[in-house]
C-alpha cells in the first residue's frame, strides 16, 4: 500500500505520495519558471471556492498560452482524487501547468508540450490561528514587487525571489513577514499574500501590480456587505502605517492581522474589531453551499 | 547498464540518466523559482571558462544566502564526471542551487536545506552554425526585463517570463528571438544572451540589469584586445537598429550575429567583419590552455 498520509500528487496520469512526487529538471517550469498554478483549500472536508480557482488556473493558462487536455470536470476530478485519496480534511491544493521540455536542442516553446500537475499536502498558514489572536510583524522591504510590465500579474506565477528576499530582510528586521513595494513605496503584496489598511470605514487595498486573490475578492465581498467602503488604489506604506487596522488574505490562512508595521504598533497592537468581523464572516462562509463543495472521502 | 548518451545528471548524490534527472514539486527551486544556476560548456572534449563559471556560480550562491557542503574541487568534479559518463564532446553543462524544501508546514527559507543539482546534456545553440551564417532577426519586445530594484541580475536566475512572453511576441511579429528592454527602451538582454552593438569602432553593451555574462565578457576582452573601444552604458533600441553590427553572446553558441532588428536590416544585412573576427578569436580560445578544461574520459 502507497503511504498518501503526507499528501498525494497527479503526475503523469498517476496519483502518488507527496515524497514522490517530481517534475523533470529539463522542464521549462523549472529552468525557466514557465509555469503557473493555483493554490484551493480544503477546510472540514470542503472545498472554498474551488471553481473560482479553477477560472483564474484556466486564465492564467491562456495568457500564456499554454494548454492541456483537461476539461474543467476533469480538473476538478484529478484535485478531489488527491485529496480523497489522501484522506485530508484541511488541506493545500495546488494545480500547476507547465511549459514542458522543448524538442532536444530547441529553445522554442512552442515545440513545447505543456503538463498538468496537481497536489494535495496539509494545510498550510502564513499565521495559524494561535499567532492570529496576536497578529503579525510585517516589515516594508527595501525590495520592489517584478512590475506588471515585467510580468502580468494577474498570471499567479511563481517569480517570487523578490519576496524571498524581502523575507530575509524582514527576519534580519525583527519581522515575522514582508510586504515588497512598487518604485514609489506603495505596499503591493507579499509572499502568497494581499494587504487590506482600513481607516474609518474605509477598507484600501493595492489596485496595481498585484495577484487579484480569491481571498481578497472573499473580503471585498465581506466587507460591501458590511456596509464598509472598498477602495481599490495605491496603497503608500505610510498609509498602513497609520492605518486602524491592517490585515492580509491568503488562501493559505484567510484573513490575517497585522499589530506591527517595522517598528510602528497598528492601532491599539492587537488585532482589530473589524478585522476579527471580517476573520469570523471568512469562516462562516466555509458552511455555505453557494462557496464550498463537499469531498466524498468513501 | 544505465543509457547516459542522451545526457547525465547529478541529484542527491548520484548520476542519473537525464531522462530520470528530477527534482521535487515541494522544492522552493521551483514552487518559488527560488534558484540561481550556471551554465559552462564542453567543446571538443574541453570545457571553457569553468573556473569562472563556478566562481560566479559560488557569488550568485551567497547572494541568495545559499551554502551547500560541496568545495570548489567537489562541484568541478561533478561537473566532469556528469559529461565523462555521457561521453559527450560536446556538452551543454549546468550547475544549480536550490532553496529545497522547508520544514512540514513551515514557510520560512531558513528552514530549508538547500539543493546542489547538475547536469550534462548535448551542446544548445541559440542559432546553430549554419543559421550564423545568415546572422538572426530579433525583434525588441514591448516586454520589460524584470528590473535589477526586483531580482538582483547579476545572481543567474530563472525569472524568465517576461523573456518567454517576448519570444512568443517575436514569433508573432515574423522573428526568431527577442530582446527585453527596461522603462525607456533601453535594450537589455535576450533569453540566455547579452547583446553587443558596433558603431565604426566602438562597442556598445548594456551596463545595467543585465547578466555579466562570461560569454560577454570574453568579447569585451577579445574587442579590448583587438584595439577597439568597449563602452558599457545604456543602448537606446534605435541605436542598435542604426549600428554597423549587432551580435549577441552567449554560453550557449558564443558569439552569433543580429542582422535583422524588428523591420530593419543591420549594416548590408549579413554578418559583418567584426563580428566575424570576434567569432574567430572565440572558437581559437576554446584551444587555449588558459581558457580550458581537458575531461579524461577514459
Amino acid at each position: 500500500m502507497l503511504d498518501f498520509s503526507h499528501g498525494a500528487a497527479y503526475v503523469d496520469g498517476q496519483l502518488v505520495p507527496i515524497a514522490e512526487a517530481k517534475i523533470s529538471l529539463l522542464d521549462w517550469g523549472f529552468l525557466h519558471s514557465d509555469a503557473t498554478y493555483d493554490v484551493a483549500h480544503v477546510w472540514k472536508g470542503k472545498f472554498f471556492r474551488l471553481d473560482d480557482h479553477v477560472e483564474r488556473f484556466l486564465s492564467s493558462m491562456g495568457k500564456l498560452r499554454m494548454s492541456i487536455p483537461h476539461s474543467r470536470g476533469d480538473l476538478r476530478s484529478i484535485l478531489v482524487d488527491c485529496v480523497r485519496v489522501s484522506g485530508l480534511r484541511e488541506a493545500y491544493v495546488e494545480m500547476i501547468c507547465t511549459r514542458g521540455l522543448p524538442k532536444p536542442g530547441a529553445r522554442d516553446p512552442r515545440t513545447c508540450t505543456n503538463r498538468f500537475f496537481a497536489f494535495a499536502i496539509p494545510f498550510v498558514w502564513i499565521a495559524n490561528p494561535q499567532k492570529q489572536t496576536e497578529g503579525l510583524h510585517l516589515i516594508v522591504s527595501r525590495w520592489q514587487r517584478i512590475p506588471p510590465e515585467s510580468v502580468d500579474p494577474t498570471v499567479k506565477n511563481y517569480h517570487w525571489l523578490d519576496m524571498i528576499m524581502g523575507l530575509f530582510e524582514a527576519y534580519d528586521r525583527g519581522g515575522e513577514t514582508a510586504v515588497v513595494v512598487d518604485t514609489r513605496g506603495n505596499i503591493i503584496e507579499g509572499p502568497g499574500f494581499n494587504i487590506f489598511a482600513v481607516k474609518g470605514r474605509t477598507f484600501t487595498t493595492p489596485a496595481r501590480g498585484v495577484l487579484e486573490g480569491i481571498t481578497r475578492r472573499t473580503a471585498i465581498e465581506l466587507a460591501t456587505e458590511y456596509g464598509y467602503e472598498v477602495v481599490q488604489r495605491n496603497l503608500p506604506a505610510d498609509e498602513a502605517r497609520t492605518a486602524d487596522e491592517v490585515f492580509v488574505t491568503s488562501t493559505a490562512g484567510g484573513i490575517m492581522p497585522i499589530t506591527k508595521i517595522d517598528e510602528r504598533a497598528i492601532g491599539s497592537g492587537i488585532p482589530g474589531p473589524i478585522t476579527q468581523k471580517l476573520q469570523e464572516g471568512y469562516w462562516t462562509l466555509h458552511e455555505d453551499p453557494h462557496y464550498t463543495f463537499k469531498i466524498d472521502y468513501e
